[in-house]
Order: C-alpha cells, then structure tokens, then sequence
C-alpha cells in the first residue's frame, strides 16, 4: 500500500502531522508493506527565492497579527509538538521559499533518504533559531549535518531544473485531488485524511484502506509481449 | 489520467506496443491530460553485466533455436515494426543486461526525457546493427546522440546506487501486479493491457480508463492544517 504525503517544510503541521502519522505507522501490523512518499507543495510559491523572513514579519503581512499574537500563536505549535515528542524552538522560525527544499527531498527519494532529508529540514526549520530559508549555504551545511554528500547536495542547488519537474507534478496531481491545504495524507490515490490527526486517527485510515488496498489492476486485453523465456503471441 | 508502461529495451513488443500506444494517444481526445511513465521490467535479470549476445546465441541458449529459426522470427518482427512505421534491422541484434539502461531511463525521467532516452535506446537496439549491450562506452553514445550531456551519462552509469532502488520499486510493483511479460501498460493503476496491441486497443483501453478515472480520493478526516493562508484548526 502507498501513503503519499503532500507537505511543505513550512508548514508546522506538517512537521506535527509526520511524527504523529509515523507513530501510527509504527504499531500497524502490515507497516513493512506500506511504502511512505513525501510529495511537495509550496504553501506559498510567491515568495522570493534567497530571501528569509521572520516568522512575526510574515505573520503581520499575511493575518495581521501582532508580535503578542504571533507569539501566542509559536507558543501554542511549541505545545503540541512537545506533546507529540518533538523539538521545538518558540523563536526565531523563519518562513521563505521552499522550491529548492523540494528539489533536495526528490534527490533524496532517488537515494532511498527522503525521511532523513525532511527530518533535517524540519529540525531546522522549527527545533533550531538559526534561520534556513533564503541561503544556499545554510541548505548545504543542514543537509550534510544529516549525512549528505555536501558537494552532491550543492550540485543540485546549483541546477535549478534538477527535480524541477518532479516537485511540479507533484504540485499538479494535489491541484487534481483539489488540496488546498497540507499536510495531505492519499492512501493508495482511494482514500484522503487532511491534517495534523491524532495518531488513533492515523490508524482507522491505514486499517481501512489496507482493507480496501486494490488488487492487481484488471486485465482488459491480452497480446503479444516477451517473458523470462522469450517473446510469445497468445493464442 | 497516468499510464504506466512497464518495458524492457531487450523486447522488441515493447518497441512496437510503444509506437502503437503513441498513436493511439495521439488522437486521443484528453491526451494533454494523459502522463505517461515507462516503468522498469528486466526480461531477464540474471543476464551478466558487461556482455553483449547476439540474437542468435540468445534464441539458442533459451529456447534452442536454429539460425534459420531465429532468422525467420527477425524477419516476422521486422515486418510487423515496420508496418507500424518503425525502423527495424533483421540482422545483428543483440541481449543483454538491461540493469543500467533502466537507470538512465529513471535519470532522464527526472530531466522530463524519458520518452527521449527510451525511443534512442530502442533505436540503438532494434533499427541499428551495432551491438549496444554490455558497453558503457556505447550507451553514452547513444545517449549523447539522442542530446544528453556525455558527463552526466557517464557519471550516472558510474555510481551503480544512482536509480538502482528506483528501478528495483519498479520490479517490485511489476511483481504485486502479477507481471510476467512486457509491454504491460496500467491505466490508473485500475485497467491493464498486455502486449503490443493493435492502436484502436489501446482506444479503446484510453476511453474505458478515462470513463472511470477515478475523482479526489475521499476525505475521510479533516484536521489541523496550513494553507496559502495561514494554519487553520477546522471547526
């Protein structure tokens, strides 16, 4: 079975969202059979490339919020992540591009390391003050901090169209499905849960759609194909 | 709409079936909305690295064939590519491992070129005597001819890890689907069709898929999520 998660290291509930949901995964009997993919969404792909801003700026443009309630807000996010057992740093969280971030998570999909990459970036998006968004640098020193090969990492950076297409269909099939919002959960493309859930929650939607999962697709016409000993016309 | 087309460059149906799904696809009328992605299937996994064999000396050792045999199915299969409008060369083909070909076809999926480096290999294959098994050297011709840069190729066919565990999923799905021979195409991961149909098959398969193409999935719990707006807790 195929869980795919549209997320955007952004966005804190999607931070929230992956450890609560891995939790679930962890205890569900048929996890060795279900394979994970993150997929991108930009929360916000007008923002400018390799710039950063703070977390009040962008909060009192967007909502008009205030210092107090931005505060209020962090403070609040802090909670729940503490509560699901994860790190979070109540100041200093910037927002900013997260084109290239994408691009970074489809490589490493390629070297079988998605998980490792977007663990990195949340971590320093949301346990670490130290601003990521906007610098090349910053990426490269993240990434490598969690195992990469630098020069590999920068090499991608460096090739904007590397991955470019991929983080972009994954963008067009959420705009397919109507996502307007991550984290977004697709169990086997048959089944949706939106949202940071309650791992419980987590649970009832992989045992249903495990038991949902579709069998092999159905065959509608039969010709000539090759095989392990040869090429055959069906009779 | 996603079709996916699992393929061996070694399969000469595959060769065919794709020229006679492209012009099905061709007058379809939701083509713009169809993607397409070539999936990896090895005819024969067990084949060493590094050596080319003829035909001849394939179709002897598997299924002991005579020259004239083997001669006689070249022809037949030259025709019948030909009436689909395809080149074909009835003499000097050659088999082999197919491992790393099946890398570079995921390495050119990332650049949006896989249909390119696909037809340049089946070209390479079934319309030019020169063999194209078993050599490094001649892949990154073929694949330079087709205009990919000679470096990347060649760096890619140089790391062995570089798209080996994306080619292996591929395997493995072909696997859980029950799939013993190629082309095998699935159309939504919902309707398949085996073998190099005839194009009004592949018609036909198109209209039956995209009738019953299936919507969003269904939502079944909404929560805490971030949006263009901002991070919301649904009411």
């Amino acid at each position: 079975m195929q869980v795919e998660i549209w997320t955007d290291v952004n966005c804190p509930f999607c931070y929230l969202g992956k450890k609560r949901f891995n939790d679930a995964l962890e205890k569900f009997e048929h996890a060795d059979q279900v394979s994970v993919v993150h997929r991108s969404f930009e929360l916000d792909p007008t923002v400018p490339t390799g710039i950063s801003r703070s977390i009040f700026e962008h909060q009192s443009r967007k909502r008009g919020w205030s210092e107090v309630e931005v505060d209020a807000s962090e403070r609040q996010l802090g909670a729940a992540a503490n509560e699901a057992g994860l790190e979070y740093s109540v100041s200093g969280r910037d927002v900013g591009n997260s084109f290239d971030m994408h691009r970074l998570l489809h490589w490493a999909a390629e070297l079988g390391r998605q998980e490792d990459m977007l663990d990195a970036l949340y971590l320093a998006n949301f346990a670490d003050a130290t601003p990521l968004f906007g610098s090349a640098d910053r990426l490269v020193e993240v990434a490598a901090g969690a195992g990469f090969d630098a020069d590999e990492v920068r090499a991608v950076l460096d090739d904007p169209e590397r991955y470019a297409a991929a983080v972009r269909a994954d963008e067009r099939q959420a705009q397919e499905f109507g996502v307007n919002g991550v984290p977004f959960y697709v169990f086997d493309r048959k089944y949706a849960v939106s949202g940071a859930q309650a791992p419980e929650t987590f649970t009832q939607a992989l045992t249903q759609a495990w038991g949902d999962r579709p069998a092999a697709p159905t065959l509608i016409a039969d010709g000539d194909a090759c095989g392990p000993d040869g090429c055959e016309v069906p009779q």
